[in-house]
Parts: structure tokens; sequence; C-alpha cells
């Protein structure tokens, strides 16, 4: 059994999901892991992870735009509005969707679906630099 | 320590929440883990996996018209419409539940509550056949 | 390679986001585990987990109300009512939440970013007792 671990780095810039499945699956190749499971751990509230389709664009930008719709800025009722209108929203989206993710690595590579990517969901209007760390516990 | 692995195959047929707790703890019962941990992972995007409530089969009932209302069909900011109406849908409710899950084992069994079961929620309106990749580390 | 295993004991006071960040962070000190993974599982389906904001406490008022929103009680179509108004809405309110997180540590700490808390988000009106399990696997 092996354990490695480093931290992704990725630059956003402002709303919108942001595919790093193939910094992933580098990290994996440079480390050589042959079998286990792959952690990633976001370490940020106004952002999250997701794990959807990456083929058709128009499937990203629905989901972007329906985002907009299901937690839309600018409630009356919002109280945390310190740093913005996008500030309260962005916490609610990160809260529906994910601070963490755990896929199993096969034969050398993750074990995605045919069309899963991996993304991160960039919720705050302005581009942030993002902390992803990733852990690798190897079988091999 | 022990690393066990297979995958469970789903047949759906259309919408629904579809209960899978026994299909998991078939295997790990096959295994004879004791004590470990045991990783759920999904390889689609427009099928999800949820933990709830497994007595009342109306609790059930809800949570699939929850989604209906939550995330309605036919709206016509749609762009992702090639395979029909439950396609952007079906990624959008996958977006918002989960692809994997992770559970610990005690004393030869899965720790769940006493009311929770393991769902595999189909979001497509057709029956699929679904794939779950199960991953256990055992601390035998 | 180490395994540790307890069980967190939550008291909630009704509907809320409760911060056990502490509790999780207190058990890993008395382990003395430097490196590794941190699992943590809720074994209840009318409660959840959420990773938030911890600083402002606007912030956490703005979830709370927005969970309100989002997943309105008394709506007529409900059909799993028997233990109240609350009852469905709790079980659909924690599906779009985390029963599980996994959570990496280093050098001696849970690997959270600056303003990242450990929450239990209770959905039920009344107080209730939560138990989350938590897991570390230790690389030492």
């Amino acid at each position: 059994m092996n354990w490695y671990k480093d931290t992704l780095t990725i630059q956003t810039r402002g709303k919108g999901l942001y595919d790093f499945t193939q910094d992933v699956a580098n990290r994996l190749s440079k480390w050589g892991v042959q079998e286990g499971m792959c952690y990633l751990f976001l370490q940020h509230t106004s952002a999250s992870l997701v794990m959807s389709e990456n083929w058709d664009p128009t499937a990203r930008q629905d989901l972007e735009a329906f985002m907009e719709h299901l937690v839309p800025e600018d409630q009356r009722w919002y109280r945390h509005t310190l740093e913005g209108s996008d500030d309260s929203p962005s916490h609610m989206r990160a809260m529906l969707t994910l601070p963490s993710l755990t896929i199993p690595i096969d034969d050398g590579h993750l074990s995605l679906g045919t069309w899963q990517g991996i993304y991160l969901f960039e919720h705050r209007a302005r581009g942030h630099t993002r902390q992803v760390l990733i852990r690798c516990l190897s079988m091999d």
C-alpha cells in the first residue's frame, strides 16, 4: 500500500464549470498508481465540485443557467451581503453540490464513466485561485 | 488490510428511486469483511446515488415528486435537448444528489442507521442499465 | 497504517446548522493522527452534513432561510406527513445535502480551508440526538 498527495491549483475567471479531469489524471500517471482510491477535497465554501457530462457544451451551459434560476441573487431576505450580491448565493450553491469526491482507480486510470468529467464550479462573479487537495490510496 | 472490488449492475425501468442496499450487503457478506470502509461510485451523469428513508413508501414517492417540482422539464431556456425533454433535467438532478457514497463497515455489516437505505435515482424517462462500482477497504 | 473509530453524539435543538468541527478535531488530537483521511457518516435521513463558512453568522442564517424557501413545508401534494409537516421536507433537504464527508488530515490537523466549518444540518422542528460515525485511516 502507498499514499500520495498533492494540491491542484485551479484559476477561475468567474462563475461557471471548469473541467479539471486531466489535471487529476496527470497526477495519477505521474505517481504510476494502478489500483486504489482517489480523494478530492476543495478548500473553499464559495465554489464546489461536480461530476457531470463532458461531451456536449450545452449540457454544461444548462447546468450553469440552472443554478442562476434555482438560487437567484438579490433576494431581499439575504443578510450575508458583505462581499456583494453573489456572496450568500455562492454558499447556497456550494451547499447543494460537493466539497469532496471519491473515485476508484483501476488499471492505472480513474474509473469514470464514458461521459463523466470532474468539474470545479466557481460560484463567485470574479475569478479566484482555488485549491483542490488530491490524495491517493494505492493498493499496488 | 485487504481490498475488494466488484461492479453492481442495476436495471432501471425509468424515473424513480431504486433501493439496492441488499446488493451492497450481499457483496460484503460474500467477501466476509468485518471492519473497514465501503465506497460506492456511479459511472453515469443522468442518474445518481441517494441515501434515504426505506420504511414508508410515501417518503420515496414524495422525493420523486419533489424532483419534478424542483427541476421541471420543458423550460424554454434549456439548450441541451438532443435526447429529449428529460435530458438536461437529468444532469441537473444528478448534480444536486451524489455520484459517490462512503459508508463504514462494523461487525460485518454496513453501519447504516435504522431507517437508511441506499438508492439509485434514475433521472431518465426510459429504463437504463446502470453500473455502480463497489470498493471495500478491509481492516481485518 | 492505523485505523481509528468513534461515534460523535450531537444534540440538536430543532432546525438549523450546528458546527461540530471542534468535536472532530478533538478526536484526531486524542488519537494523535498526523496524516491520512477522516471519514464522517451520519446515520439519519432527516438531518445531513454540510461544509460551509464559519466566520459570519449571517452566512449560516441565510443557508437556513434558503432551505425553507427551496423546500417549503405544507405543499398539498406531500403524502408522507405521518410525523408532521416537517417530515417529508426533512428527507428532501437531506437528499440535497450530504450523508458523508471525506476530509484529508495533514500535519496532525484536518486540512480545512481558512473559513470552512463542518456542520450538522438538523431538518426536524424538534431537537434530536444525532449520531455521526467518525473513522480515521492513518498513514503514520
